[in-house]
């Protein structure tokens, strides 16, 4: 058994350069009761969280309560969803007796590829009609932004799929006393922060009281996505877009970017750090 | 007039750090005849250059030839597409008389979002099949690494809203030659090179002699935009994926990643570098 067939999350490829390790990046099928289903790109492993993740954080559920069970099952085991395609890797969830799509839920789901990456139909909606949709945010943790700093470099130490390859983002949820909840990677940022979401979810966390750390830029559908799982503190490495800006400001969330030498950008703030802002 | 009306590309705003500039994130509407239409996130500006690489990156289109006109309009000129939701930026493509949407097209089109960024229904194709269904590439351009290096630094030069912002992607191609074709940045990525690859379609560039650079990672449907429009070389300043290096494979194509300092590495060549890789 060579190393390739040993990580799921990275790839040796033999290249003019020399061998070199890339992030795998494979379609995974999120299947609901009844035909609904949604198709993702993904880095493998943690497929379950991803889809827990994925569907609260996209609204198609709002609850985990909802959830009865969630079920991995590789490709090639099993029947195939498309008998004309080649085997895909997949995750069949099942709802709890009584629970249904309702028609918005459904119509998320067949969007839900668009509200993904660089466009979303919920663009069309203004910040502040989408904040009011969301659930409210509670006063949760204070901060500094030393320790978001602090945060962010433990979850660098923990990118072992962006040591190996370079071609990972990253996740991470801390409390607000700074346990580390879960730190996931993927080729997708938005796979990378559904996963630990889902992973948090799973585990029954408080994620009101929780503070999510983003390896890239703070983008309007990540910082929605926190938002939907109530986490009122999103902070990235990098920049955040207008969009992100106004949606966090007219929900009340704490949104910082630019994580780097122990400070930071507030973008805004609503009383959760600590120390007064540069 | 304050400076935040005068910059389509990037925003002013007021945070507890400060006045910051971040970079804009809004929505366009690409309208085809009869009602297809597709909804994008995008920062403003060059957008009949974003709807035209896109229609043609997507596959939706096959020629610059099927196209009859491209037209903006800014949100609030004509009349709205939806009398319900807020106005929104437009682009209006007029196709050329007896140029018709297949079926296939029409199905790219519904699916545009879902194979923009990480996630993708033609994930479930192999890349050797997707291959087959690209045009050939031409043998195109020789090049060499410390060219490669030398473009990737005059895109940077160029690179103004992130220069202002640092939240922002870029693209550029350039001839075998050296001379830059064009320079686009956006807050997606997939719309920086859509932007890019339309102006060169635009000004009637040869592409099958061109070379792109890319400010992020080599992601597959970045490389497959490339490939769709015939462009044989695609480099970036980061990591490819594991698809977007078995599809530049299978179809003959040129990709490089992390080019920095002089270097790179050559993920798959086909006899276009001068020199040997290292």
């Amino acid at each position: 058994m060579t190393d390739e067939d040993t990580r799921p999350d990275a790839k040796r490829v033999t290249t003019p350069s020399g061998e070199a390790w890339v992030v795998r990046e494979e379609p995974l099928l999120i299947e609901l009761a009844e035909g609904d289903r949604v198709l993702t790109m993904r880095t493998p492993g943690h497929d379950e969280e991803l889809a827990v993740g994925f569907l609260l954080g996209e609204g198609i559920l709002s609850d985990r309560a909802e959830l009865q069970d969630v079920e991995a099952l590789p490709a090639g085991e099993g029947p195939e969803p498309d008998e004309d395609g080649p085997p895909v890797d997949r995750v069949r969830v099942t709802l709890r007796p009584g629970v249904e799509l309702g028609p918005v839920a459904r119509e998320r789901l067949s969007r839900a590829h668009a509200i993904r990456p660089s466009c979303g139909l919920c663009g069309l909606t203004s910040p502040a009609a989408l904040a009011r949709s969301l659930p409210e945010l509670r006063p949760g943790p204070r901060v500094g932004l030393a320790e978001l700093n602090a945060w962010g470099e433990r979850m660098r130490a923990e990118q072992r799929t962006f040591q190996a390859t370079g071609g990972s983002h990253a996740a991470a949820v801390f409390s607000a006393a700074g346990e580390l909840w879960g730190v996931r990677e993927d080729v997708g940022r938005h796979n990378a922060l559904d996963k630990v979401l889902g992973r948090c979810v799973l585990d029954g966390r408080d994620l009101s009281q929780a503070v999510v750390i983003l390896s890239g830029r703070g983008g309007y559908e990540l910082v929605l996505k926190a938002l939907r799982l109530r986490v009122p503190v999103v902070a990235s490495v990098s920049a955040a877009s207008s969009l992100a800006v106004e949606l966090a400001d007219e929900h009340g969330a704490t949104l910082v970017g630019f994580l780097r030498d122990g400070g930071g950008r507030v973008y805004c703030d609503d009383e959760r750090l600590r120390e007064p802002a540069e």
